[in-house]
């Protein structure tokens, strides 16, 4: 058997998430019937991380495992012609048996995008928060930069998580604007459960002042869920890339 | 009655075009009924340039007739209340009686876009044609110089069309590459049905070496549609915006 990494993208606003579930349209259970019909059997993908419903992806990683002569770098148009549009493999490589797509992965790149703006745009509604109000991208920045670091983040898990060891590695929070458009990039050596759009939605508390950018130390070393800000909604977050040893 | 100018942004991918159609879901007829909705009575737009099923808009204008109280900067607001996400009014005034959204067009510029890549783009399937061999961009701008100025445009437009008068200017097209996307711009005074999409086609044959550069001028002599490229899909193409005098 050989293994195969593949690069997927996809727009995410028609799935109901990455993982595979019984009578729901996901990414993966859509990957693994188009897979399937290229290399003639079953297949059961592994991805580098779930995203949720309305989440896209840049540089999904995902791998297959299978014995077909069909060479790597034909297999993404095969693959592709039995995919959808909104789903799109990037590139196919053959890698050795033992490679994870998410136990290998050193860093995870995620963007979140906010549309600044009193009216909503039509080309940005799938993939940016609306924003109308004003925002202060350094006072942002400031409070991001207090999040950088090894910290247990358990005040930015999602309640109900199962997750036991909630100590992480934010590497950057970048946060930008041009024009319009805001963009958040959250880099880290893995997330929990909504912990990205908890810190964003933490950040746009501190632009408005509901939290104060002094605070955020005392928020992650509480581990309270309720005192970070609010989960943003799933339409801004996109997986952009991850990066492996 | 006052007369209320819109601009108006719109993603057309699930519309049957701009002008309004019996038994069809087309732009103008789901502005029609939202604008009605607000102002309490029935109301007819009326568009600065026709586009077709599956093309956008940035800024098409449009004007409505209303007696109503509602003040003009409050109308995008309301009217975008009662429009589905991929239209948007972007913003309202109001405007002489006299002023004609088509007639008093003075310039009008249309944006297409190509994603020149192997691979397809699930965020661009719906904006930019899919164009996988190697794209000259020098040449297909020297091809388009040969475009500019007042000529009887009649070999790039659409066979079948009743239009009598086929003399227009083109004031500029720019050829820009950035990445993977290549976007033309072209500017006029107005076009000829589907002569955009035969202009891009025209210099994609330029491209392909299938038509000289150096015969541009003969085609345009020729008046012949028959000489020119062929006439390229229509999800590539955005009206950018119209200037009045």
């Amino acid at each position: 058997m050989k293994r195969f990494k593949l690069i997927v993208a996809y727009d995410g606003t028609n799935y109901n998430g990455f993982a595979k579930q019984p009578n729901a349209t996901t990414i993966q259970g859509t990957l693994d019937v188009a897979i399937a019909k290229i290399v003639q059997h079953e297949v059961r993908t592994l991805g580098a991380g779930r995203t949720d419903r309305g989440v896209h992806a840049f540089a999904q990683c995902c791998v297959f495992d299978s014995d077909t002569k069909i060479p790597a770098d034909r297999l993404a148009k095969a693959i592709n012609s039995q995919l959808p549009a909104d789903i799109s493999v990037k590139s196919v490589e053959e890698v050795s048996e033992d490679f994870h797509p998410r136990f290998g992965a050193k860093r995870k790149t995620y963007r979140y995008q906010i549309l600044n703006a009193k009216i909503r745009d039509p080309f940005l509604y799938k993939y940016a928060l609306l924003y109308p109000y004003e925002l202060d991208v350094e006072r942002m920045q400031e409070a991001a930069n207090e999040m950088i670091g090894e910290h247990d983040f358990a005040c930015f898990c999602a309640a109900g998580s199962t997750v036991k060891d909630t100590v992480r590695i934010i590497y950057s929070i970048d946060v930008k604007k041009e024009g319009d458009l805001v963009s958040i990039d959250v880099c880290g050596n893995g997330f929990l459960y909504n912990m990205v759009r908890i810190i964003i939605g933490t950040l746009l508390d501190v632009n408005e002042n509901k939290i104060t950018k002094d605070s955020i130390k005392t928020i992650i070393e509480s581990k309270n869920r309720e005192l970070a800000g609010p989960t943003v909604p799933p339409q801004g977050l996109t997986m952009l890339n991850i990066v492996y040893n």
